[in-house]
């Protein structure tokens, strides 16, 4: 394929989508609490490091979600890293909000709940959200974290869940 | 595994560290000019979406990379989605900067060096940059694009390159 000029006729949202079906993203979780101590929580595939001096990691999230409200400067959070097994979970806490803890294996650490089956988990406070339009960038200090397990990640691409295929070169 | 809270015995960089080895990422390359109208252009793994409607997108930048002073407020800039196939093309961008436009397959488009090799391409303007210690999240207002090829995406995981591998569940 050589891309052409007239090949830009998808405008708006229906570029974006085109385009983010050809990308794929790394699973995480993200609990918290509310200031009652209930546990919140939802699956996000837009987690990212935001630098390791000091250690900063950013996410994405509607503001009209259920967890937004909870999620203000300082509250704390775990963030897990998700791995291939951990596909159920993936999927529960991507589902109906009423069941995301039912049955689940969580262990509460400072005040967070944390699922004990992730490939690795950090905790953080949140340092500041940047709102734009109906969405925010939620931007977190990270504080701790366990040295996690060799395990296959867990993927999404193409509106479902992968595991990593061949590696093809190392970077460095 | 079952996690304990005295697992958390990592801190700061070294729990970030730990946690983004265990982390894949889809890898984009974005691209834009400087206003003497050179190519400018860097590989991210840090691409994601930021809500439909409107249409955004952010990635994350240090303030110290040499294309951060170019990527104002307004500037356009392409950001490619990678297929496996691109993987010299995702080394090259994220390689010295000299060389990165080097015999490189480009088609200008709207005054921004597109890669025609990507598996997909979207055009946008930067909206915002939120600056957060020496790092910034820019937020990029999504216009065009194109609808892509089908293809393997190119991952990045564990400090190498990857493609996807079994397909283990659809989302919807």
């Amino acid at each position: 394929m050589t891309i052409q000029p007239t090949d830009f006729n998808l405008f708006g949202s229906d570029a974006l989508k085109a385009a983010f079906r050809r990308h794929a993203s790394g699973v995480a979780i993200i609990t918290s609490a509310t200031k009652g101590g209930e546990p919140i929580g939802f699956t996000a595939t837009s987690v990212t490091s935001l630098g390791s001096n000091p250690p900063l990691v950013s996410f994405n999230i509607a503001q009209g979600s259920s967890s937004y409200e909870h999620l203000v400067t300082g509250v704390r959070v775990a963030i897990h890293v998700l791995q291939a097994a951990n596909l159920g979970l993936a999927q529960k806490l991507a589902g109906p909000k009423e069941s995301r803890f039912q049955d689940a294996h969580i262990q509460w650490i400072q005040g967070v709940p944390v699922f004990v089956e992730a490939a690795a988990v950090i905790l953080g406070s949140i340092r500041t959200r940047l709102e734009v339009e109906s969405n925010a960038v939620v931007v977190v200090d990270i504080e701790s974290g366990i040295e996690g397990v060799e395990a296959e990640p867990l993927l999404y691409f193409k509106r479902g869940y992968l595991t990593a295929g061949q590696r093809l070169a190392d970077n460095f």
